[in-house]
C-alpha cells in the first residue's frame, strides 16, 4: 500500500530555505518593476492549444505539455488515425510554455479594458517537456516585464534601468549588452546578402572564441563572398566608446562601405541605438552598458533592440534578456502594436547569488522567538504574551508539546531561531518572562507587560 | 491566420485591479502565517498520478487533469484496451488537485531534512476538472497552513488565532465553528450505531433548516432505531455556553445517556475540546468561536478537531476550514504523524470583501506620478529626477511618446494616477518641476533637487 514518494523528473520541491531565497529574488524584481509603473497580471496555467501551437517553432510544439480532455477523452476518437491525429483529438489544452504568448493573447482579448501604453509584469511558472539536465527544469519561473503600445526608446531605457537597479540591489555586477535587429539587417544588406542575417550574426558571435580568421572562414562556409566579408570586416574590429562604434557603423550604413550600398533599416537601427544611449547617458547607469553587435538572441522575433545581461564575476551565461518585437499581437488579430520586454532568469540568478554568497543574512530565519514548553499549565500565561508580540510583527512559536528542554533547544537550533524564552510557574506567578539570545548567551528577565523592552531585546 | 483569442473554460485572467486585490488577500494571510512561525514551501504543479490517484475518492480521480506523456505517448500502447487502460498508459502525471496530498508526499519524501513539529504554509493554484459554474473554477488558489508532528491542542488554538487575526485585518466579522470527529464517533457509539457517524451528522446538520421532527424522521430513514434517536435527542437541543454544552456531552459520553453506553472516543474528543476552549479563553479571540456538533466537513479524513469559518454579515458558505488528520502521511509510508491544518478560500474571501466593500482604498493605484511628455528633448532632464524618486520608493512613469497633453491626462485618469508633472524647456532650464494633484487641483513648483519637498507633496 505504501508508495515511495517522488515527483516527476525535471520538477522540484522548494523547501523553507530555498523558498525564502527565491522569494527574495521575486520580491526584489517585483518591487523594482512597480517603481517603473509596471503592474502585475496573471494568466491561467492552461491555455488552449490553438493559442500555443505554432508560436515556438516545430521544436517548441513538441515540448508543450498537453492535457488530456476531461471525461472520456477517447470516446468517439478514431484510434487508427496515428499518434499525431489521436493527440490532436484527445488534447485541447496545454500548459503555458512561456509568459510572452499568453501575454499577447491577453492583450488582444482584453484590448478594450487596457490603457495603452500598457506596462505589465508577470511572475509565474512555465512548463517545457525538455530533457531534464543540470540547470534545466521542466517547471521553472519566469519574471517578465513588457510594455506594449509605444515605440519610444524611453521604454528600452527604463528596462535597462530596471536591470541596473535589480542587480545593484542583488549586489551582482553585470554587463548589459545591447544590439539592434535593424542594424543586423543593415549589415546583411550592405554585404549584399539580405537573407543571411542569422548566418552573419552567428559567425560574428564566435569572434572572441575562434578569432578573426576563423570567423571569416565560417562566413565563407555559410556562403558569403570575399567581397561581402570585406564589407563586414570593419565591424569585427569595432572598438572604442559607444559613440565611436556608432560612428563607424553610421559610415557603413550610409554607403561608405566597400559595397557602397545604403541601408535604411541599418540607419534606422542606429538612430534607435543613438537615442537609447543618449537616454542611458542621462540616466547614469551604475553597471556597464555596451553595444554588442554579435548579440543574436531571439533573431526570429525581435525587430529592434536586443538585450542580454551577464554576470561580470560569475560564469553562467545570460541571466536576463529581452528585446523589442513589433508584431506579437498580430497573430491574434491585433496588428501594429509594438512591444518591448525583458525576462529575468530566476534559476540562474539564484545560482549566481549562491555562488557569490550574496544572499542577505537571516533570510531563512523565519521565527524570532521560541517559547519553550516544560509544563502545559503555563501555556495560558504564555498565549497572550505571544499574541501581543505577534501583533507587533514578531514571529513567535510556542513549542506545542510539553517536554524536555534539550529537544526544544535542538528544535530552535535546527530552525535557526535566535531567541528562546523559558518560563515555569514561578514566572507565571510573578508576571515575568525570561528571554535568552542563543548566539550571544545574553539572558534577561522582563515584566510580561514590558512589550517595548522585550521588542528592544529581540531587535 | 488570426485567431479569436480565448482561454479554457473555468480558468481566468487576472488583470491589474483584480490582481492587486488578490495580492492583498494573499499578502495578509501570508503575513499572519509568518508571525506564527509558519514557513512557505512550494511543490510542483505536476505530480505523479500514483501520488494523486485514490486520495480523493472515485469522484476526485475523475476530476484530475491528466498530462499526456511527452514524446510519442501512443507508441507501443494497446489501443484496443479501452479508454481507461489507454489513459493509464499515456498519462503518468497529473495536475495538483489540492495542497494537502502534495504536502503529505513532501513530508515523507523530505522527512530527514524537516524539523518537527513542522509548520508550513503554501499558496499555490490547484486544478480540478469540475463542471465550471458561478463561483466554481477549474483553476483556483488555495492558501493552506498545516503543522505536522505534534498532538497538542495548542496547534488548534493557533490556527483559530490565525483565522481570527486574518479576518480582523480584513474587517470581516466571522463565526468560527469547531467540532471534533471523536465526539461524533462517540455519539454514534452511544446510540448503538458506531458505523452510522456520517448519517447521524448529516441529519443533525439539517436541524436549522428542517426542524427537530424532520431531523428525527431523517435519522429513522437512515436506519436508526427509536431508542438510538432518543439517545441523540439531547444533543439536538444543545444550547448555552460552551461549558454548558460540554457538560451535557460529558454526561452522555460517560454512560449517563438512555443507552448507558460509555464512549472512550467521545470522552477523548471532549477532553480535546475542553483543552482547546481553555486555550481559546486565554487567547481572547475577537471573533465568535463556538462548538457546532453538526459540522460534518471532511468526515472521511479528519480524526480530531474540525473547523469551519463563515462570514457573519455575508451569505456565501464556508470561507475557511480545516481540521486534524492523524494519518495523512501513512499512505506514503510514514505512519504515526499527526497533523492539523486550515485552508483559506481566496475566491470566496474576494467575493465577501467586494460585497462588503472592505478592500482598502488605493489598492489598485499602482503609479503615483506621471511625467507628461510634450517634447522628447526634455526627457534627459526628467530621467534623473524620475530615477531619484523611484529610488525613494515612488512609482513613476514618464509618458513614453511625446504628444498631446489631452491623451496623457486621459491615460493618468484611466490608470488612476493621482499626480501629474508637466514640464517643458523652461523648467529644464530653470531646474524646476511642476506637480499637480489631480484630485484636488493643487499645483506646485519645486526645485528639481528638492526631493524631500516633492516627496511631501506626493504623500
Amino acid at each position: 500500500m505504501a508508495q515511495k514518494p517522488s515527483i516527476p523528473k525535471g520538477t522540484r520541491d522548494f523547501g523553507i530555505a530555498e523558498m525564502a531565497e527565491r522569494n527574495y529574488i521575486f520580491d526584489t524584481i517585483r518591487s523594482v518593476y512597480k517603481t517603473y509603473g509596471y503592474s502585475q497580471i496573471e494568466t491561467p496555467a492552461m491555455e488552449n492549444l490553438s493559442t500555443l501551437l505554432g508560436k515556438y517553432g516545430d521544436e517548441g510544439d513538441k515540448l508543450l505539455f498537453r492535457i488530456l480532455n476531461s471525461g472520456d477523452a477517447f470516446a468517439d476518437v478514431d484510434l487508427s488515425a496515428g499518434s499525431a491525429a489521436i493527440t490532436k483529438q484527445v488534447c485541447e489544452k496545454g500548459l503555458r510554455y512561456d509568459l510572452t504568448v499568453p501575454f499577447a493573447r491577453y492583450v488582444v482579448q482584453h484590448q478594450n479594458e487596457i490603457s495603452f501604453p500598457f506596462r505589465r509584469f508577470q511572475i509565474q511558472p512555465v512548463w517545457r517537456a525538455d530533457r531534464p539536465q543540470k540547470g534545466r527544469y521542466r517547471e521553472f519561473y519566469q519574471c517578465d516585464a513588457d510594455v506594449v503600445g509605444s515605440n519610444s526608446q524611453l521604454n528600452e531605457l527604463e528596462l535597462v534601468q530596471i536591470v541596473d537597479t535589480v542587480f545593484t540591489k542583488f549586489g551582482i555586477n553585470v554587463i548589459i549588452k545591447i544590439n539592434n535587429r535593424k542594424v543586423l539587417t543593415g549589415l546583411a544588406e550592405i554585404a549584399g546578402f539580405p537573407d543571411k542575417v542569422v548566418d552573419i550574426t552567428v559567425a560574428i558571435d564566435k569572434l572572441d572564441k575562434i578569432g578573426l580568421d576563423a570567423v571569416k572562414e565560417e562566413m565563407a562556409e555559410r556562403g558569403l563572398t570575399v567581397e561581402a566579408i570585406a564589407v563586414i570586416e570593419p565591424v569585427l574590429g569595432l572598438s572604442g566608446s559607444t559613440a565611436e562604434k556608432l560612428a563607424v557603423m553610421r559610415d557603413l550604413m550610409s554607403g561608405k562601405s566597400a559595397s557602397g550600398i545604403v541601408s535604411e533599416a541599418g540607419q534606422k537601427g542606429l538612430d534607435e541605438l543613438e537615442e537609447l544611449f543618449g537616454f542611458i547617458d542621462a540616466a547614469n547607469i551604475g553597471n556597464k552598458v555596451e553595444i554588442d553587435l554579435s548579440l543574436a538572441r531571439g533573431l526570429n522575433y525581435y525587430t529592434g533592440a536586443i538585450f542580454e545581461v551577464k554576470a561580470a564575476d560569475y560564469a553562467i551565461g545570460s541571466i536576463c534578456g529581452g528585446g523589442r518585437y513589433d508584431n506579437l499581437t498580430g497573430i491574434f488579430g491585433l496588428p501594429g502594436l509594438s512591444g518591448v520586454g525583458i525576462s529575468f532568469g530566476a534559476d540562474r540568478i539564484y545560482d549566481v547569488l549562491k555562488g557569490l554568497d550574496k544572499f542577505p543574512a537571516g533570510l531563512t530565519t523565519s521565527t524570532t522567538l521560541l517559547f519553550a514548553n516544560m509544563d502545559s499549565a503555563v501555556l495560558p500565561y504564555l498565549i497572550p504574551i505571544a499574541k501581543e508580540l505577534r501583533a507587533k510583527g514578531i514571529a513567535c512559536e510556542i513549542y506545542p508539546d510539553a517536554g524536555k528542554l534539550k529537544k526544544q533547544f535542538d528544535f530552535a537550533d535546527r530552525k535557526g531561531i535566535p531567541f528562546i524564552s523559558i518560563n515555569g510557574s514561578n514566572e507565571a506567578e510573578s508576571g515575568t518572562i525570561n528571554i535568552k539570545n542563543l548566539s550571544t548567551g545574553d539572558q534577561q528577565s522582563f515584566a510580561a507587560t514590558d512589550i517595548n523592552g522585550i521588542l528592544a531585546f529581540l531587535n
